[in-house]
């Protein structure tokens, strides 16, 4: 997931080597003929709070992985786009759902996977979403309605939680957490700021 | 900069060709022979201000671009790490100082380059620092001595300002702004929440 095999250099062609270039540290893809180094860096993840009259809106996943478990609309961000707008992006077309007034909400470490997700919160145009191809269905949720033990990824369920503790206080604060994943594979959450 | 042109597969050798692949919505580098989709993505940068005695640290730049102008000590984020270890990296191999009590303070998105900054700030351990070899030389720097006519990039003065203000109200919200390019190429910031 994290660290992709390369096995020719996207420059020229020829087969690439790992290794640790001069005055680097880390090893690296360079290339045997062109001495191309190429890097490869964490992915952001956007995605979004959206709610509506006191309910949040979840999709049932339609692909892998996770398949049929719920999710928050969230996805790979893409060159040239800000992170707001690939929440907004994501929520589009997860869930044929406009939402405005986005705030950063979120920044979640997941360095086991070398990703970076950014949560935003936003309001969600006139309760309207449909799913999308990505999603089975959508729906808007009570907190006490929320499938907590059919959602798709940690990280959705501690969104979530945060969101619903500070709606309860009001304030909403920028959270920043590290999302460390345990010998025995289980996942916790470190709270940074 | 933000679109790394691709020749060949790294997967095949084979050569790629741009086009929008099936059920996708933005062209791509797909492979001609054996149809891997090649995805790019933005990447993060991870910076850091350190603080000591009111003082903050930058490094002046050994290395292109903008040799020879001040900076904070960030650069890019590695696999497997977090945006506060990579922040905290930084200002090691830059300025070979150790910061302790890192708080996420401002992302900026940098969509014309496709970059997200993530800036962290925290304590300068000891007020010690010593230029790594990407730098010419450290300093610590009070606000009045801060050489804004000689800053790297915008997205550290911007970064500066932030800081002073929030210093001066002792108060230190986390920031999201776009950092938006416009066509007589001058830059502007967006304050984002």
């Amino acid at each position: 997931m994290s660290i992709q095999e390369l096995k020719y250099c996207s420059d020229c062609g020829a087969e690439v080597v790992r290794r640790v270039p001069e005055g680097d540290h880390l090893p690296r893809y360079v290339c045997r003929r062109c001495s191309k180094v190429h890097y490869q860096n964490p992915k952001v993840v956007a995605g979004c709070i959206a709610s509506w009259d006191g309910q949040v809106l979840l999709c049932r996943r339609a692909i892998a992985p996770r398949e049929g478990l719920w999710t928050l609309p969230a996805g790979f961000m893409e060159n040239k786009e800000t992170t707001a707008e690939a929440a907004a992006r994501e929520t589009r077309e997860e869930a044929g759902a406009e939402v405005t007034n986005l705030h950063l909400y979120a920044l979640f470490n997941l360095p086991h996977i070398s990703q970076v997700y950014v949560m935003y919160r936003g309001l969600l145009v006139g309760g309207q979403a449909r799913a999308g191809p990505e999603s089975l269905e959508v729906a808007l949720f009570r907190e006490h309605r929320i499938p907590w033990d059919q959602l798709a990824f940690p990280v959705i369920g501690e969104s979530l939680k945060l969101f619903f503790g500070d709606r309860g206080c009001g304030e909403f604060p920028v959270h920043a957490e590290d999302v460390v994943r345990e010998p025995d594979g289980s996942i916790r959450f470190m709270r940074r700021s």
